[in-house]
C-alpha cells in the first residue's frame, strides 16, 4: 500500500461524504415541521411518499450524532435531535414496542414481529447523548435495550408462536445486532455488560463453519449445518458486517484468535459473494449451489458493498496485508462507479446482476442516512491513521 | 384469425400441457409415504427442500381434479385425493386457520396472516368433489368459504391490528380470490351466493380507474385514487387476472358492459405492463412513474405471461378482434420461448429484465403446479372452441 494510494482514496472518500452524501439528506430529508426525517426521496431527493420509517429515523439520528461529535458542526447535533424527538414522541408504545413505519405526524401505520425498529431507536438515543452530554438519553437507551434483551431470548414474547414442524434455528442478525448495540451504549466501559458480551459472541461464532468456510444466516442452537433453504442461505453483505462488528470486539478484549476467525468471516464471505462474471456482490447465495428463493438473490445491494469497505480496511490495518487491499480497492471502485450519484448525491440503492441501476430513488423503506455514510466516515477514518503510520 | 394458425397454436399448447408439463409433476412431485406433495422441486424435478406449502398443495389437489374431470384418466383423481388428504389431515386448525407451510409428515412450520392458505384448501376440496362426486368434500369447503367470508368482513380477526395512521384502504386480491371461490364451489348454481357475488363484483370494480386506464391493487373503501407507494401500485400481471375472473361472470350474467370492463381491465393492463424495450410483462409498476420499492418490480414472472395468455384469448372468443389474438400470440410466443424447459419439462418461474432465467427450480414456496397447467389447460380448451368456430 503506497502512501498516495491511501491519500487518493482517503480523499476521493472525504469529498463524497462532506461534499455529496451528508448535504442531500440536509438538504432534503429534515422535516421541520412535525420533527423526524423523510426517508422516501426521489432521486433528486424529492419526497415520493411521507411516511417515516423507524429504522431510518433512529439510524439517520445516529449517523448525525456521530458526525457532530466527531467535527463539531452544531447544526448536525441540530438535525440529530430533530430524529431523536420525533421518536421519543411517537415511535415507542407503553408496552416497549416500537412502530415500524409512521405517518409524517407521528401516526403509527404499521409494526413489524421483528424487533429492529427498538434496536435502532435505542442506536439513537445512545449516540445522542454521547454527542450532547444529555445522558437521561443514554439511560431511556439501556433501559429499552434491557427490554430487547428479554424479548431476544424469548421471541415468542413478540408474536410469533412455535410450532411444531419449525426447526429449532437461530438467526445471525440477533446476537449480531445485541452486540452493536451494546457497544454503542456503554461504549469503553463495557464491565457491566460482561457476561451478555461474551454470550453475544458465542452466537456468532456458532454461525461461522470452518470446515465449509462460509457464514450461515441460520444454524441448529448448536452451530449446526442445517440443509434447508433456510439453514443453506448465505447473505455475504450480512456475513461481513458480522465480521467487523466482531473485529471490534476481538480488538477490544486483544483476542488474537477472534481477530483471525472475524478475518475470514470477510475473506470468505467475500470470496463466495464477488461475482465474478459481472463484479460486484451477490445480494444471496445457497451454499449448495441451488437458486435460491429470494427474487433478488443475484442483485447488487449497496449496503454490502458499504460493510465490505469496511471490513477490508478494518483487516487491512489489523494486518497489513496487500489482499486485503486489493480487496478494498476493488469493491470501492466498483462501488464508486456503480452506486455513487454524481449528479444529485448520495447513492443509488439497487442495480441488477449486470450493475444497472434499477430503482432511481436514494431512500426507501429500507435505505436511508446510514450505510453510506457509515461507510464512508469509518474508512475515511482508518484511512487517516494508515496513511500517518505508512 | 387464420384456422390454421388457431390450429397450430392449439397443437403446441396441447403437447406442452399434455407432454411435458403435467408429466413433471406426475414424476417429481407425488410423496406417496406421507401423502401430499413436494413442492421444491429444482430443474430436473429432485426435491431441494421437503417442505409443503399448503398454497400449492391445495392448488395442485385442484388442477389435477380438474384435468380428471375433463380427460377421465383415473391416476389423475388418485394424484388430487392424495393432496385432498394430506389437506384434510394436516393443513386446518380446529379454528379453521389454515398453515403457510409444514413439514412433509405434516407438522406446522408457519402460519401467515394473510388467509390464502384457506382459499387454495377451499379450492382444493370443491375441485375434488365435482371430479370425484364424494360431495361431502363440497358441504366442507363451503364451511370453509363461510369462515373466510366472515374473516374478509373483519381481518383484525386474523390477527393484524388496525393502527390510527393506516390509510382506509382495500385490496383487490380479496376480492378476487373470494369471487373465483364462490365460483369454485358453486359451480352453475350459484343463486345462493347472489349477495355475495354481485358484492365481490362491486368492489373489484372500485380498483378500476376509467379515468387513469388502470387498475390499482390498493384503493380508498370508495375506490379513490391513494397517492402513497401502496396506492400507486400496479402489478399488471394480478389485474389481468382480475380481468378474467371478473369476464367469466360477465358472460354468465350476460353483462355487456360488465364485459367491456372486464376486457378492458386485460387491454389497459397488458399495455401499461409490457416491456417495451426486452418484451415480457413487468412485476410491479408505479403509476407516476416513480420505481417501485420491490426490489423485484422489472422482473419477468412466468404467471402473469400464463394469466395474460388466458385473459386475450377469452377476450377473442368474446370481441373477435384481431388486437386481442396479437396480444394472445405476442405473449404466448414470449413465454414459450423464455419460460419453457424443452429438456426437463414445465417452466422456469423467475427470468430478469432482459428474460434471462435467473432461478433454476420449477417449484418453490410460490410456485407449484397450478399457473402453467391452468393456464394451458383453459387456452387448449378455447382454441379447440375458436377452431371450431372459425
Amino acid at each position: 500500500m503506497k502512501k498516495e494510494n491511501i491519500a487518493s482514496y482517503k480523499l476521493q472518500i472525504e469529498n463524497e461524504l462532506f461534499n455529496r452524501v451528508v448535504p442531500f439528506w440536509e438538504a432534503h430529508s429534515i422535516d421541520k415541521k412535525h420533527g423526524g426525517y423523510y426517508n422516501c426521496l426521489d432521486r433528486d431527493g424529492s419526497v415520493y411518499d411521507t411516511r417515516k420509517h423507524i429504522w431510518l429515523q433512529g439510524r439517520q439520528a445516529w449517523m448525525f450524532s456521530k458526525l457532530f461529535e466527531h467535527e463539531q458542526n452544531v447544526e448536525w447535533l441540530e438535525i440529530a435531535l430533530n430524529g431523536v424527538k420525533f421518536l421519543t414522541n411517537n415511535a415507542v408504545r407503553d408496552d416497549g414496542r416500537a412502530y415500524f413505519s409512521m405517518t409524517e405526524d407521528g401516526r403509527p401505520i404499521y409494526l413489524q414481529r421483528k424487533i429492529f425498529s427498538e434496536c435502532f431507536y435505542v442506536m439513537a438515543l445512545a449516540g445522542y447523548a454521547y454527542a450532547s452530554g444529555e445522558m437521561g438519553y443514554l439511560k431511556r437507551a439501556e433501559s429499552q435495550l434491557g427490554k430487547i434483551w428479554e424479548w431476544s431470548e424469548d421471541l415468542t414474547k413478540v408474536g410469533r408462536p412455535a410450532f411444531s414442524g419449525e426447526v429449532a434455528s437461530q438467526s445471525l442478525a440477533i446476537p449480531m445486532i445485541l452486540l452493536n448495540l451494546i457497544e454503542e451504549v456503554s461504549r469503553n466501559d463495557n464491565s457491566r455488560y460482561s457476561a451478555e458480551i461474551e454470550g453475544c459472541i458465542q452466537r456468532i461464532l456458532l454461525h461461522v463453519d470452518e470446515e465449509r468456510q462460509a457464514v450461515f444466516e441460520t444454524v441448529s442452537p448448536d452451530g449446526g449445518y442445517i440443509n434447508n433453504i433456510d439453514g443453506r442461505l448465505l447473505n455475504p453483505g450480512h456475513a461481513i458486517e458480522a465480521g467487523w462488528f466482531l473485529q471490534n470486539w476481538a480488538q477490544k478484549k486483544q483476542d488474537s484468535k477472534l481477530a483471525e476467525t472475524a478475518s475470514n468471516m470477510v475473506r470468505w464471505s467475500y470470496k463466495k459473494g464477488w461475482d465474478q462474471q459481472f463484479g460486484g456482490i451477490y445480494y444471496f447465495l445457497d451454499y449448495e449451489g441451488y437458486s435460491p428463493t429470494q427474487l433478488e438473490w443475484d442483485m447488487k445491494l449497496w449496503w454490502p458493498h458499504c460493510e465490505a469497505m469496511v471490513a477490508h480496511l478494518q483487516n487491512v490495518k489489523i494486518f497489513g496485508l496487500k489482499e486485503d487491499w486489493n480487496s478494498f480497492t476493488e469493491v470501492t471502485d466498483y462501488s464508486f462507479s456503480h452506486f455513487s450519484d454524481k449528479e444529485f448525491g448520495e447513492w443509488y440503492g439497487y442495480a441488477n446482476r449486470r450493475g444497472e441501476i434499477t430503482h432511481r430513488f436514494k431512500g426507501g423503506p429500507y435505505k436511508g442516512c446510514f450505510h453510506v455514510p457509515r461507510a464512508l466516515f469509518y474508512c475515511w477514518q482508518m484511512l487517516k491513521e494508515l496513511e500517518d503510520s505508512v
